[in-house]
């Protein structure tokens, strides 16, 4: 198998890097204060940090390119950062490495409304985008439960999913073109104004890529329609297999609901118990929340459809809400829920793996196993319709020694959803936080083929590095990210 | 810009490697007899032809990867070809290259209804997929003009289109993973069984890559469940404005059809002519043909409204069809709309450009205003909801120099295409016939970049060689295509 070469850790002198960057940026443009960089010492995964040493304010994509070729010059490495909402430690600074923040790139540069598309900035948040077209009645459809907060850079990075990307896609489905600063500084256009443009799908390639193969500095999104009717569904159930069951037979009675989330016992409790929503059923052992959108009628019509095939499976009640207010409501509880396991235990550990809908009974019934064997808790709430399951792992990380049983815990369920024909992530990106479990999932020549890409695009290992693919480390250790050269790749 | 090395045409010996072949796939896998070649001389793209000295015949991902192992031992190139039907000589055979034939690998191996997915080898045809699934209720969407006799394998090079792409989307969003041959003749997985595996997206960047990055020899496919319902909408308008704008109108208004397509005068002249449908009107300036599928209240709903927006923009008349035999009498014109072309015309040569949407009708007047300054008529029939264009030139090809003159206009059109923010190519591919268009629609540093990727997969240059990028003949000298070696780009 490839493998990065361990790094050696390099005095770097950073006064003439930092020179150059304020020569670009201006001195407000280049943050060098220790208690102002602390900020970025870590993402999402909070369990990972790493304090940068320079972290650089670009506004426009020739600044971004001009950093870039400073880093070249001084082969330094560097890192893109968004919002720093991302779960799996991709935005996670490197050893000596210079974070390049994208939180002053916050323009919509324009809205075609007629053609369906709006280019942005990377750091835009994600619900500024739907914001600014809703009013003519159009909306973005990836929605990470963070949208109120992470930008679209790094939903590019990431590929980043949502309630709504089981029937519109993840973020890779609604981008048409894209301006990146490549690895060496250069720019370049990938993609284009309409969808499928010839040559090569470079714009595929970079959506996902977490930053390894460039950033991106101008972002073409298609916005779609806003549907006539919407419509929110809960159903509760007293076994979580008549639940898993229920969502099987929705899809393959050819139904996509706009989205379609499960929670089971523990999350519901603990919402109810943090938010107090007073619509979830504390006694029930699941809940599925289906919303079904399109025209008027469709949606009356798959309503009912939806409603039979939950009574068929045992449903205790189906309830729905087609106003603004009570779907609100309803959805209330399911964006809490992370939040809230953070209420009910003094820590928790997300994990995010994909598994095909129809093996949902089976691996639901493994994790409850794996959590009687490893005697922690496990709350499940997740997009039941795309079979991406967010199992959160309940513990006490101040308890020595516990985080790595967890974490181990947190393995065997992703080895579970490879095991069943699945992935091992679903939205979340594999960043720092699971690329020793890519072997587990990709062979020798798989890998070797993704880093040649990587290589090609980023040959000096500059952009993003220790990111994705395994190095010999073992897992956990991740935190210790750092420079890494390439291997000399024997195609090379 | 980086162009390609003209080749100089090497004497091979082609005995020690046939000798090679033969032991792989026995006599009968392997074509010698010059009168059995000129079957592969060309694809879809008759104009260009090139007698390839070898055919091979595998029937197995390891005989592929064998085939192409000798191929590299001897330094020659190899192309893939599926059914030939291809309208870009992507297929077109090189000087002293291999002729890898999929046709024999034509088992669909295991077909997965309750996850929606079927897997194929690359010689299934198109259609079989949907024969294969449709009696349960399903069906594969990309449906190519040519769906009766075109390979999957071939689809997947393209990324081919076809009427249904307009909901449902292009080849690419069908293809969940591949198992490729690469050019070296490693066997790799990309992919996977589920959407949106980790890991830079390579079957996205290899869907649509012409065969320069490897052979697929297993696809996994999605599969969709059928609707239940479908209508046919068939509008004739005295304006192709009108019926332009109504195509606008109908999108704006959050109605995403099935396939929304648009005949000019003189198609549907040519089709009434040809086929005798006896549905469309010879005086109508266009008709459109639109096709509403889903639940049958929504497209009860849909088709009053699509009936509106019709009558609103000028329609003279609006008919439908709901039952199979009607609809089926609806498209049948414009299914026989090109070979139409080729009854009316001793010649035609087809277009295939895009431009966005709200270009239509100046598109189609600037178009008309070229046809008259060149003095051929130009039939448009065309997937006029992507602002896919297909106009056909018809011309005498036996008249000298008519040839050269067609594709001059040929390539105004695409120009004109780019200039309003669209693409050379929707769905034919790039291929031999249009490389010389590339740098009109990227710039240089876009297709060093997509260089790159090319040279990663394919090191020494031997799949499918003088395809996609730019060389520095002029065009219309592609049919001279031959073995070419990468330049030495600069950053490697």
């Amino acid at each position: 198998m490839l493998t990065q070469e361990s790094p050696k850790t390099q005095t770097i002198n950073w006064k003439p890097i930092i020179k150059k960057f304020v020569a670009v940026l201006g001195e407000k443009g280049v943050v060098q204060r220790k208690e102002e960089l602390l900020t970025y010492e870590c993402d999402g995964l909070t369990s990972y940090k790493q304090c940068p040493p320079v972290a650089v304010l670009p506004r426009t994509t020739e600044q971004v390119s001009e950093i870039v070729k400073i880093c070249n010059q001084f082969s330094v490495p560097f890192i893109a950062r968004g919002s720093g909402t991302g779960l799996s430690g991709g935005a996670l600074p490197a050893e000596n490495s210079v974070l390049i923040v994208t939180s002053l790139m916050r323009q919509i540069l324009k809205i075609d409304l007629e053609n369906q598309r709006a280019v942005v900035q990377p750091g835009v948040i994600n619900s500024w985008v739907t914001q600014a077209v809703s009013g003519a009645g159009f909306y973005f459809a990836p929605d990470p439960s963070s949208q109120i907060i992470c930008s679209i850079g790094g939903n590019i990075a990431e590929n980043s999913g949502g309630v709504h990307c089981l029937k519109y896609g993840v973020t890779t489905n609604h981008v048409l073109g894209l301006k990146i600063v490549l690895p060496s500084g250069a720019i370049v256009d990938i993609g284009g104004q309409i969808p499928e443009t010839p040559g090569y799908d470079l714009t595929g390639v970079f959506v996902g890529s977490e930053g390894t193969l460039g950033i991106a500095t101008e972002i073409t999104l298609k916005i779609l329609k806003t549907a006539e009717s919407i419509c929110v569904l809960l159903a509760d159930f007293t076994s979580v297999d008549a639940a898993a069951a229920t969502v099987s037979d929705i899809i393959s009675a050819g139904i996509i609901p706009g989205g379609m989330e499960m929670m089971d016992n523990i999350s519901i409790n603990a919402v109810e118990d943090v938010v107090a929503t007073n619509c979830y059923p504390r006694d029930a052992a699941a809940i599925l929340l289906v919303e079904i959108d399109g025209l008027e009628v469709e949606v009356s019509a798959n309503k009912q459809r939806v409603k039979e095939i939950c009574q068929k499976n045992g449903a205790r009640n189906v309830t729905s809400a087609s106003d603004p207010e009570t779907r609100l409501k309803l959805w209330k509880g399911r964006k809490a829920a992370f939040a809230a396991a953070g209420h009910i235990s003094p820590d928790y550990y997300v994990q995010d793996g994909v598994i095909p809908r129809t093996q949902l009974p089976y691996v639901l019934q493994e994790i409850e196993r794996l959590s009687n064997q490893y005697g922690y808790p496990i709350a499940n709430v997740f997009h039941a319709g795309d079979g991406n399951l967010h199992p959160l792992i309940l513990f006490d990380n101040s308890i020595h020694g516990e985080l790595e049983k967890v974490e181990e815990l947190g393995g065997e369920i992703l080895r579970l959803c490879v095991r069943v024909g699945g992935s091992i992530s679903g939205e979340h990106g594999i960043g720092a936080d699971k690329k020793c479990y890519m072997p587990d999932m990709f062979s020798e020549a798989d890998l070797e083929t993704m880093q040649w890409v990587r290589k090609v695009f980023n040959p000096q290992g500059l952009a993003n590095p220790g990111k994705i693919f395994p190095t010999p480390r073992t897992c956990g250790e991740a935190a210790k990210v750092s420079i890494q050269k390439f291997p000399d790749l024997e195609r090379f």
